[in-house]
């Protein structure tokens, strides 16, 4: 079976790229990398590939694909074998990238497996970073995890597992037996990949990207206030995963970032999922901070 | 080719157990979780095994052992296969543990793997965590990595790549083309092992904890003055590896631990190692802090 | 006219002193340092007097007075001078304490103003401190501000100005002129005490301690939850202060706690008051983090 | 006697105006607010006055002045009535600021008071903000006080404590009796100007900007070393005042910063100084970090 080794980026189109670049540029502090006619390219300066953020201007908001690299290079042509739902991106077409296969979910999100990326030069003086942290807005270190929604997220985790490989960590199971939520990982990150139930089908709920400390966390908070962002929820800690959490959307688009700290890693080969019981649900979606299930504007996702 | 999972504990022999309880358990805030006779086991509460650190009497302060847990139960059996440089360690012998095998690096210093392990209870209301955080002393998460002393670092590193699977990540070059130090991992941690030149062929630098947030371990160097321990070097960043540290040694023993929090993952599968050369030496060990070169008691290391 | 130098101690009535030591003590890290029959007194690490804290059973909790140090000896006496609505408290009768006058707010809040009292040692390491920090619990530095409820927040404030000094540094003003809340300080402190609106004449709504650093008040969110202490409100950042909060109630007695780091400090002899209208109040209450309007826990109070 | 409320500002001369707006402006963070002439005027966001920092041109590095703001507009004729040693600044001589006087200390550390000063506008979105807080680089809060350097600094501080009304909070004493330094203050702040000795009579140690969180001073660092600007010395924390400190100098004149958080505050009016012997030196400087008594660069110093 092929192994994944990394959420490689999201591509998001947008239907305003200059606004969308406010966002995620200026004020997320995402380095502008490259562009590709009218598609930009954008990475962190702890990033080590291309890029892990693309904007592409379309009618409206939706997620065009979530990346994946694999392991080893043959996986990408070893999963599309003998599938007749995948599509091939061919190099460079995706600005970067080599040979590339896009697939669907059961539910219809669209996820791309890679292997070939450009690499991100060592530009910091701290030399393995790709450029200087800290020097624009929040300035986080790189590209986390996704959250995604699912009509039915049980079956969604199960493809997960069975075709990319991905172990559940922690999940919310329902007083009716069903599974509210799923976090699956393929490293050591407690998740690279959560799927919530919502009636939609194929819905975005979120990318995340990392930063070191709390602190960097309740900074952002402060910048993201002066430029009167309504923050979405937070700063909080979740019970699931542990991390200190901040969510915003993207004015420009709808697509919501969520600025993350401090998660705990699994390194057990036999590790035994984390179970939420429904009268639980409160504490795991929050150790301390805001109601998350109470909260409004954390229902809204972006379509793929 | 066995995998290894994880870094799983340090065994250190100690001249002064309850010296080192008190170190241990009382000011770092490892939580004494068993003993068998006269050894002591200790885990954090992020830890997810039986223990993470034990303490034995003896007459000279010595690690035992330093024990790697196997991707896979087959592992351990396979790796002893058509030795015969290796030694049965059967279930209990070490207490909370399964069948292990224990060996020596070509430098002579003991490694242990196991893949069975008694699994710390979930039992604080943080419910992925194994205990209450926070409850004494500096409390850090988790176990993190070992940095080893060898006569021949680049020897002792190809064997830990060809024997064990560790890759390197970042390393020193000298002018005369020797390596001074190699940072390896085979999780997606910057390091789960590095490896320094001193003349002496197999000695013990220091274990490593994890602490979620660099203001912890700025706390943690207020605990340790107001016991008037002896703070060997930092708080400060290292270069590589990007962590923040302190060093302090048990008094009673020498054993020194590394309080780390920070450093970068490697998530990419041909990860071209950050080489630091022997004139950006100062800058790979501290990016900002103490000079590391300089600092006498850094030089100080116990023996297998 | 006599000047205020500090808040000195708040003398809570409890109905449970030792499950209030439960919370006082032990999970927010005060040092018990007296007693004098069933009264308890604390105080932090960072605080310079015999106690910032006491606590006295009583049927039911209310607060016995708020202790205010005056910068001359000779302000008590000068205070007391012609009015006949204080009361001599005879050295001794507070223990630590010399002679001091009670009096009460046009609202009925009990005030207290001293100048003699006994010093902490100081018996730390770190040789300004009282006590080593971090020995336990949330361990914060020092006592810092009240804050009380009141049916006409102006009145009380105008009395606190004119009677004691006090200066209005913030205040939010509703659109039918009238003040829901002020403020208010004599120290470089943004404020030593504020008053809040409320139908009820003399409440108190909470004592607040700080911390040093914006984490630090994380911690103690964590610290809480292992508790299954019901936070209140926070960690949140108020506009009004710029200050990280975090509310919880003692459960033995209902008397709030804030854990506050960072507001800004007010040097200026002519500041201008900073007002918040109406349709600013929410930003005013929570930069970011929890709407406090909205927390119907927080609304809650204890008398006088 | 006058009362002095605050450290206003401190007006450094410099050969290169340009090289040391680099620094203060653009790496520092410090906002440009005004000019006159080629003297460039900076303040924090979080300070309240048109400039806490000027920069003018001259042929070598040199402290023109360190301005002091008093507590009533009288203060200042009145501290100039009957003195012939003073010489007066007319209103708009210095950008924003009325009438003023200057004076030397004793050994000819020359001084500034004032009381009139244009109030910095509140345009911030967080209100008593005078401007965004980290719009770039370090973005500390506001200034905190100065460090001078004097052959005798047991004269200047008699001569700050009688003349200007400083008070005497942490002093080192030697073995010979005689004062290394002396940290006074007139706010809450545990100092508002320090006096170490060395053996030229007038001479500059640094101007203090503080930050809320220690973690601000770690990234502070970070930011300073993608920048190659040798850090003096730091991070740490001083045993006196308790403060996060961190050092650099301006490459461009030499002038010295420190970067300081977290240093308690003193409310007591009968304040007992912390005397550090000796002995105990090393501990008073340095609670944890670097040995600031063995840095090389931390000995050097400007001219006034």
């Amino acid at each position: 079976m092929i192994e994944i080794a990394k959420l490689g980026h999201v591509a998001l189109v947008t239907p305003d790229v200059e606004g969308s670049l406010t966002f995620w540029r200026d004020i997320v502090g995402l380095d502008e990398v490259d562009r590709d006619g009218d598609t930009v390219f954008l990475r962190s300066w702890g990033d080590f590939e291309h890029h892990s953020l693309s904007l592409a201007p379309g009618g409206e908001a939706r997620v065009d694909h979530v990346a994946w690299r694999t392991k080893r290079p043959e996986h990408v042509e070893q999963f599309a074998d003998g599938r007749d739902d995948v599509r091939w991106i061919e190099p460079g077409e995706e600005k970067g990238q080599g040979r590339a296969v896009r697939f669907e979910s059961p539910q219809g999100h669209s996820f791309e497996l890679y292997y070939e990326m450009e690499k991100a030069p060592r530009s910091a003086r701290l030399k393995s970073n790709s450029a200087r942290a800290w020097s624009h807005g929040v300035s986080p270190r790189r590209i986390d995890h996704v959250n995604l929604v699912s009509d039915d997220p049980a079956q969604t985790c199960s493809w997960l597992g069975e075709t990319l490989g991905f172990e559940m960590r922690e999940l919310i199971s329902m007083n009716d037996g069903s599974m509210l939520g799923g976090w699956m990982g393929t490293t050591n990150l407690l998740h690279d990949i959560a799927v919530m139930r919502d009636e939609r089908a194929a819905r975005f709920h979120h990318v995340a990207y990392y930063l070191d400390n709390a602190q960097d966390v309740l900074r952002a908070a402060d910048i993201l206030q002066e430029h009167a962002l309504l923050v979405d929820a937070g700063p909080g800690r979740h019970g699931i995963s542990q991390a200190i959490f901040l969510y915003v959307k993207d004015p420009a688009s709808g697509h919501r970032l969520e600025l993350f700290s401090g998660g705990y890693l699994v390194f057990e080969p036999d590790w035994e999922p984390v179970v939420w019981h429904e009268d639980e649900l409160a504490l795991g979606m929050t150790w301390w901070g805001p109601d998350l299930a109470g909260a409004h504007e954390m229902a809204t996702t972006t379509s793929f």
